[in-house]
Formats: structure tokens, C-alpha cells, sequence
């Protein structure tokens, strides 16, 4: 991992892109964070739309991470952004395109086509991420994973021990080998669903939170579409790494 | 409505027990209210348990909302508590354990019987309760419900004006017709669902948080069972209030 630029922004924080190989990310940090303090460390997932679009979302969830004394890091996905075209990735999204422009059902071959390639590849890349962030005197434990998309979530909160905690975004569609494999999922869990979320399915985002095998798990549901969440929604996921990740 | 005693909590809140009529009530008001600074109100709702069994229950969610600046009132539902048996209740409840206890389906014409009823002579009552509450100089507005019978709530919500916004419990069987009343709510809510809950129909919570017709909901369901509300839900609906009455 190199960092490849540097700036404070106006609360204080400091904001670093960096490269780990390929993978561009960015890494935010509380002003008091040091060698002498290290903070804990929220790993911040996005749908596959690009680091450059999705930048004022991540930045304000950044800041707030921040401003409870937690860093916050993300990287680019597979695929996405300015990272090389991935034709996995562009065929699989073509097929939904096509398929729901033509008002057909999305079958699990769409889903499974779409997302389960992108688990496998992005999920190694996060615990690549994760191994290089936590290397960094400023960068302590315990670590959390908050975002979208649901599946990357959910592997790496089976297959990462690191991670202690989850705010899950339910707002992608949701191949069926998920459900079994949130069974295995043992941490606390916050998982925020858009009530009328255009692009999803809300029966199966009640599945999959009923298939989670944690003990401690909370479902949030606000009226709205996609790119609805409210305010209060965000602050109620910041009070629950408040309790988990000090 | 007069008082019958009054004690000062550790806290500093004051605590008054009253009669309306026949009906007992509690009343806690935080320390600095007064008729100078008056200040909002929060009905407590609770089961038909009696107020001396929800008693520890009731106080603790008084206190949060003292400490957060609101007054909280409950009274007693008919056929509760020290109030006259109510053979129409009974009855009712005779019925729902008899098939409850052959392992029959609960159907609508034992539901029906057991809530609406009660939902009629109940709703009368906490209006009553609020003209008497809200003629006191150290209470004033806005006003919020919480609690369950979730019916309750809703019909008040539906035909007190003066209320507010509501935070509701999904803990109790629901009447068809109040699928088609859910949808006449206009405030803010916020409902709480145990998503274990063995006296409760899961899907049943679901299909009414659907049918509200508030612009503005949110549905909080936390694992564990009927009682099992976990500190952090009492926290999330303690902020709804917070945004909502003041």
C-alpha cells in the first residue's frame, strides 16, 4: 500500500488515497489518531457504481466515523471505477438490463451470474485491504464493515475473523448460496432496508435477515426508495459501532 | 382527576398516582417542569397486564423520558388491574387460551373479540386521560403514544388529533379492520418488533408497518422474544421522541 495523496478536510480529518497493487482507496482518520492512539477501523462497502460517484456518500459517512473516533477506509471494486472493465462483470449486468427491460422475473441465474463473482474477487481484496490498513501505527482493532453490497458483507463476516461488527445495507439483489452462508454468521448485525426500495426485493431482504445465525441482530426499515436512507437512519448505525467497536 | 399520592423518585422525578372516574393512572413529571416551562407528554401504553405488574416496565421508561425533558402518563385498561372484571374480556380471553391450548389456528372471530372491544372502550379513556393531563399547568405539548396494544395506538392515532408522532409496540394479535385503519395514519412512527416473538405474528407486523399510511415510518425489529426488547430498541425510540416533540 503507497499513499497517493494527502489533504486535512475542514473537521480535522485527514483524507488519504492510496493504491494497495491495482486498488485505488481512500483512508479517513480522527485528528487525534496516532501511533501512541490508535483508532478503531470501519470498512466502508459501496454498490458498483465507482469511488468518484459514490465519493460524497463515503465522505459523509467518513466524517461521521470520524467524528466518533473511528477511521474509516474503502477501496474500488472489481470492475469499477477506473479499475480495468471486468466482461464478467459487464456481461452479468448486460443480462439483468435486458431482462428487466423486457419486464421478465430476474432468475437466480442473473443474480448468482452478477453477484457471486464479484464476492469472490472483492472479498479477498478486502482482507488485502484490511491486512495493509491494519499495519498502520494510527490503525487499531476492533474492525467493522458497514455498506453494501449485502453478499460482500456477509462472506466476510463469515470468512474475517477481524471483523466484529456489521452495518449491512439490504439493497442488491441476493444470490440463494447467501442464505445458507448467513447462517454461519455469528457477529452483531444492523441491517437498514429501504422499505420501498425500487431495485430490491424486500421479501428477501427479511429472509436473509432471518437466515443470520448471530444472537444480536437488528433490522431497520425506513419508508423510502434506494438512495432514501434518512439521516436518523445513519446516526442509529453510528450509535450501534458506538456500543460495538470500543 | 384527582391526585391520591405522590412520592419524588431519586432522579428528581415526581411520580403521582390519580383517578379519573374509576380509572387509576400514573403521572411523572421531570423535576425542572413547571407552569412556567411546561413540558411535552408521552402516554405510556402497555398490555392488559395491570398497571402494578407493567409497573417496573413503566417507571423506567418514565424516567428516559423525564431525563429527556418529557412528562409520561399511563392509566389502567378496563378490565385490568384493580378496575371491575369485564366479562366481554373474560370471555375473550377464555376463548383465545382454549384454542391456544389445542393447538388450533387463532382465527379473526377470535381476535375481533378480544381487541376491538377494547380498542373501543380504551381509546374513549386515554382521550379522556389527555383533556384531564393536558389541563395541568406543568404539561404541554406536543403529545406522543408508546407502547402497544398496537391497536390502540393506531386508533388513537387515527382519531386524536393532538398526538403527535408514536412509537408502537408489534406485540399483540391485530384485527383485519385495523389493516384498513393503519392506513388513515398520518404521523411520524416508529414501531418495535420482536422478531421471535411467540404470542406474535411476524408476518402479521409486517403487513401492518406496510398498510401505515405515514409518510414517515420506521420499523426496528430486534432478535429475541416478547420481553427480550433490548436496551438499545428503548434507546432508538427515546431519540424518535426527541426529534419528534420538541
Amino acid at each position: 500500500m503507497h499513499f497517493t495523496s494527502e489533504q486535512r478536510l475542514d473537521d480535522g480529518v485527514l483524507e488519504r488515497t492510496f493504491s494497495l497493487g491495482e486498488i485505488p482507496g481512500i483512508l479517513w482518520t480522527p485528528e487525534a489518531a496516532s501511533a501512541s492512539a490508535p483508532v478503531p477501523l470501519i470498512l466502508l462497502g459501496h454498490p458498483t457504481l465507482g469511488l468518484h460517484k459514490m465519493y460524497p456518500r463515503l465522505v459523509g459517512r467518513a466524517r461521521q466515523a470520524a467524528a466518533d473516533g473511528f477511521a474509516a477506509a474503502t477501496i474500488e471494486l472489481p470492475g469499477s471505477g477506473d479499475r480495468p472493465r471486468w466482461p464478467v462483470l459487464e456481461q452479468a449486468r448486460a443480462d439483468l438490463r435486458r431482462v428487466m427491460q423486457a419486464g421478465e422475473p430476474v432468475g437466480d441465474e442473473i443474480v448468482d451470474a452478477l453477484v457471486l463473482p464479484l464476492v469472490e474477487k472483492a472479498v479477498p481484496e478486502w482482507q488485502a485491504a484490511l491486512d495493509a490498513l491494519l499495519s498502520l501505527p494510527e490503525i487499531g482493532g476492533p474492525v467493522g464493515y458497514a455498506g453494501g453490497v449485502i453478499s460482500i458483507g456477509t462472506r466476510l463476516a463469515v470468512v474475517e475473523p477481524r471483523i466484529s461488527a456489521a452495518v449491512l445495507f439490504a439493497g442488491s439483489l441476493v444470490p440463494r448460496v447467501m442464505f445458507e452462508e448467513a447462517r454461519e454468521v455469528t457477529i452483531p448485525l444492523h441491517v437498514l432496508l429501504q422499505w420501498d426500495d425500487e431495485r430490491n426485493d424486500r421479501q428477501a431482504a427479511l429472509d436473509l435477515f432471518d437466515a443470520f445465525g448471530s444472537t444480536e441482530k437488528t433490522l431497520h426499515a425506513n419508508l423510502g426508495g434506494h438512495t432514501g436512507v434518512p439521516q436518523s437512519a445513519g446516526d442509529a448505525g453510528a450509535q450501534f459501532f458506538k456500543r460495538h467497536l470500543r
